[in-house]
C-alpha cells in the first residue's frame, strides 16, 4: 500500500509520540513526586494509588466506587480527568529540576468509552519536556476480566513554575 | 482602527459563542436535570450544589475544602473540570427531547489562574444544540472578596444517547 | 427557576471569559500586528485579510474560493483554523510588551456547521494575558445572506518569546 | 520503581492508545481515501501528497515553500494542523462502512517545535472507531537531515454522516 520506497520498518517507528530518551535533572525524582502526591488530598479523596515511576512516566490507579460516579453508575469523568491529570502532572515533574513545581496548563480529554469495571490505571507520559513547558500524553485504561480497555486518552501542557512563593513539586 | 466601514454596533454583537436562542424540546428539563443531578453521587463527594437551571444554561457552586485540592492547597484542576463538566453536561441536557441521556464526548480545559480562594461557580452553556452532538462552553469563576476571576474555561462536546439499555438523562 | 436570591443582573455578567480590561504594553500594537500579518505568507496564500486590530482583540475576513476545500467543497478544517489561530495569535500579540514574538502552544477547534458560504470572519480575543502565557478564545462567523451563523470555535493558549534569535513579533 | 508486581512487560504494553486491530468495512477503502483526498482541492493547493494508507491509519507528506509560512518562516501552525486533520479523517474513513462521509468533529493540536524544515510527514491514526462517532490520534514529523522531530500531535473526533445530500467519503 506504500507509494515509492518507504523502508517496512517505519510502519513500528511511527507514530513517535512519547519522548525516547528522557532526561532526568533530578535524581530523587521519585521520591519527590511520592511527596507531592501525598500533599495531593484530592487523590486520597478519590483513593487513588501511586503505582509506577520513571523517568517520564507515572501511573495512577484508581477503583470504582458509588460515590465517585456519574447518573449512570460509570466513573465520572471528572474523576477519569483527575487521575489521569494527576498522573500526566507526575510524569512532567520526573523530568523537571529541583526546586520547579508542575501546575497544569491545559488538557484535553477524549472519552472512548464508559468508564465502567471496577479497577482502572491512568497512565501519564512526557511527550516534549522543555524549560517553562512540558507536552504530556494520557490514557486510563479499565483493568476488568482481564481484558484492557482504554476508556480515555488526554493530551495537555504542563508548566515549571520557579521562585513562585510558596509553590514547590 | 477599523478598515472601511464596519457598523460599530459589531464590537458588542461578536464573538457570538452562545447560542442566541435555545430550543426547549423537554418542559420538564428543569425537574430531569435535578434528578440526574442528584444521582451523579460524586457531585455529592465534592459538596457540589446545582445552582442554576435555564434553556442551555446550569451552573454549579462547590466550595473549597481541604479534600479537593492538589499538593499547593488549590482545588485540584479533576475538581474543577468535574463541576465544570457537569455544567455543560446538563446545559446540553435542558434542550435534549425526554428519553436521551447525556455523555461527555471530549472537553478541553484551560487553567487560567489558581483555584485559589473559597466558593466557585461553574457555569456551563450551549453553544449549538444538535440531535445527537451539543458544543457547550464552561468556565469556573471564584468568587472570593466580592472579586470575580475566571479560574478555567472549557470548550467541549456532549452526546445525546437513545435507546441504549439502562441509560437516561 | 432559581435557587435562592441570586440578582436577575448575574444572567447577563456570566459567563466572563474574555479579558474585560486590557492592558496595552506596546502603544504600536496595531502597525505591530500589520506588519507581522504581512509576513505570514500562508494568510496570502489563503486570501486572508486583517480587518479589524483592538487591544486583546483582532478580525480576520476570508472568502471561500475552490482551492481552500475539503471533499464536500466546504472550506477545509485546516484552513478555517488558521484563520482563526492567526485571529487569536494576533488578538495575544496586541498586549504584548515591544520586543516579544508570539508563537501558539495549542488550540481546541470545534467545528460547529460546515463552513459553507462565500464570506467569513475569524474573530480572536484573549480570555487572559499573562507574562509568558496568553489564553485565547476565537471563533469563524459565516457572514451570508445577512445571516451570522458560528461555523467553528476555538480555545486556545498563545506564548510570548523573547531573546530567542530571529523571532519578533 | 515498582510498587508491588506489576509485571515488567507491561511497561512496553502501556499505554495502548492505537486502536490494536482494525476492522475493515470496506475492501475498497484505500481508492476511496484517495477520490476523496483528491477531491479536497485544498491538499492540492498546499502541495501536500497523500503518502501511506492502511487501516486505521494514514499519512500525507508536505513539504516546506515560502506560501505556507507563519511570520517567523516556519510552516503555519494552520497548514500543519491541515494536513495532520486530513491525515486522521482519512484514517477514519478507512474504517467506514461504504456509503458513509467523514466530518471533522473537534480537534486540538499541541506544537511541540517551530515546524522549522523542508520535509514533513503527518501520521494520521485511530484509536477508536464506533458507528458514528471515531476518535484519532496524529502528529507531524519534521524529517530533516535524517533526524526525525515531532513538530505537532493532534487529538480529536471525526464523525460518520450517512444519507445527508451531497455528502460523500
Amino acid at each position: 500500500m506504500e507509494r515509492g520506497s518507504e523502508p517496512e520498518e517505519d510502519a513500528g517507528a511511527w507514530p513517535l509520540r512519547h519522548l525516547k530518551s528522557p532526561v532526568v535533572r533530578d535524581p530523587d525524582f521519585e521520591a519527590r513526586v511520592r511527596a507531592s502526591f501525598d500533599k495531593q488530598l484530592f487523590m486520597a479523596t478519590l483513593g487513588a494509588r501511586l503505582e509506577h515511576i520513571a523517568p517520564g512516566e507515572v501511573r495512577i490507579a484508581v477503583s470504582h466506587r458509588p460515590d465517585l460516579t456519574q447518573q449512570h453508575g460509570f466513573l465520572h469523568a471528572g474523576a477519569v480527568t483527575s487521575v489521569v491529570d494527576s498522573a500526566c502532572g507526575y510524569a512532567a515533574l520526573t523530568l523537571m529540576e529541583p526546586g520547579a513545581a508542575v501546575l497544569s496548563v491545559e488538557f484535553k480529554v477524549n472519552l472512548l468509552a464508559p468508564a465502567a469495571g471496577k479497577e482502572f490505571i491512568a497512565i501519564g507520559k512526557v511527550v516534549r519536556a522543555g524549560r517553562t513547558i512540558t507536552v504530556v500524553s494520557g490514557e486510563l485504561v479499565s483493568l476488568d476480566d482481564g481484558r484492557e480497555t482504554v476508556v480515555a486518552i488526554l493530551q495537555g501542557t504542563m508548566m515549571a513554575v520557579r521562585d513562585r512563593a510558596g509553590l514547590s513539586d
